[in-house]
């Protein structure tokens, strides 16, 4: 399993992915699912991948390989060519199909070939967006009434988010509650697993060079888990009993 | 959509139930799914349902009819019999496999027919004891390492009973965890709804009388649920943001 999660501020982008990939219990690895795409001074691109392994590399490969500076113009999966996120977010569901239509059949009788990912960054001229492709191809975009996406094992996660983050929430703030989100995921889910890649991407800095991961002895994620865990048990210690 | 939960501890058992009965958006209903099967000076025995309503309804309807104290003796459903809350959940389980042998190929065709229940309750001569029985009538018992047990929607009110929740916990503070992973599971999906059944039966107490429904209005439902929130915001604005 995996969790993904994306934010949409005003003020930029929190992007965050799990690393744990698992195909039965016995095989377990660390992948890395949060991929920068393109990052010049005119467009930042990050996806954030769940579902099938091979599945999730073939597409994001293949994106990453049409839209390097020497690779020929105009191929369908060149995200230099869009104009706008969304239709980046076009070519990325249509990659997705292009695999699925390879794939799908001779995979099928052996699992479940299907992926969705969560698409985030900006292109000049717009604001930062954030699109979440399904497994179909299709895809919805975050936006301010509903400020964030997540992709996998996404229930665990979900109030602390629910509860604490708005619109009006600070990108540092909303990395903090990435963090715990992704925290409340961990304890309660094996197949979600550190290290915690996480992006910030603040709006028109086209840059995605604060990009932090989180491994199990990060001084400051041992700290924020041990710190909400203790002031969450003395929280609840001190509420009233029911009578 | 249900949320059940059932704890089961060295001084007793917490068990609850959402009310919320959906069979799409448009036609949802208030259910009782946590009813008192029998409660005697030698046993109690409560059952909380998920699933559907009319494979629920039908088991827990005939269970409650062969152990009325004017019902013939021994017939299937019959819970005056048992000796052990271990041929409860056997027999609980028996019944579900009646009911879907009876329904199940007419219904599929509309919808999923299967169900499944939390039993728990105290036989005079043991302890107390709680049992998960799964959708195809098998079921596994809660223990000293996996003091409760969910069915329905379970994953949003998890976290906090991973948290917060052990062995030591006394029935008043496990009542109030229970509420909490409610009020997480309320906030966080729809299909579960309100008022809650919350039934605390102390171990050796042969009494099923300290069964409390909280509604949207309740004082003390509202309290806990504010001050919760209240302090949870407190808390994540008073934790450090990654550096």
């Amino acid at each position: 399993m995996t969790y993904c999660l994306g934010i949409l501020l005003p003020t930029g982008l929190v992007l965050a992915s799990d690393s744990r990939s698992n195909a039965g219990v016995d095989q377990v690895a660390k992948v890395r699912k949060l991929e920068i795409l393109r990052a010049t001074d005119e467009r930042v691109i990050a996806i954030l991948s769940a579902g099938n392994l091979a599945t999730t590399q073939s597409v994001v490969t293949a994106l990453k390989e049409a839209s390097q500076d020497d690779a020929p113009q105009g191929s369908p999966g060149d995200l230099r060519a869009p104009k706008t996120m969304f239709e980046v977010a076009l070519a990325v569901g249509s990659m997705l199909r292009q695999v699925e239509d390879h794939d799908a059949k001779y995979v099928t009788p052996f699992g479940d070939p299907s992926a969705s990912f969560l698409v985030g960054g900006q292109i000049k001229g717009e604001a930062p967006r954030l699109f979440q492709i399904y497994s179909a191809g299709n895809f919805v975009e975050a936006s301010a009434r509903s400020c964030f996406l997540q992709i996998g094992e996404t229930k665990y996660g979900k109030p602390i988010l629910d509860r604490a983050l708005s619109l009006g929430t600070d990108m540092r703030e909303a990395a903090k509650l990435a963090l715990l989100s992704f925290d409340a995921t961990l304890r309660s889910n094996l197949s979600v697993g550190l290290p915690i890649d996480l992006l910030r991407y603040p709006v028109d800095s086209f840059s995605a060079d604060d990009l932090q991961t989180f491994e199990e002895h990060d001084p400051y994620f041992r700290e924020l888990r041990r710190a909400y865990a203790e002031g969450l048990n003395a929280l609840v210690n001190g509420l009233p009993a029911p009578p």
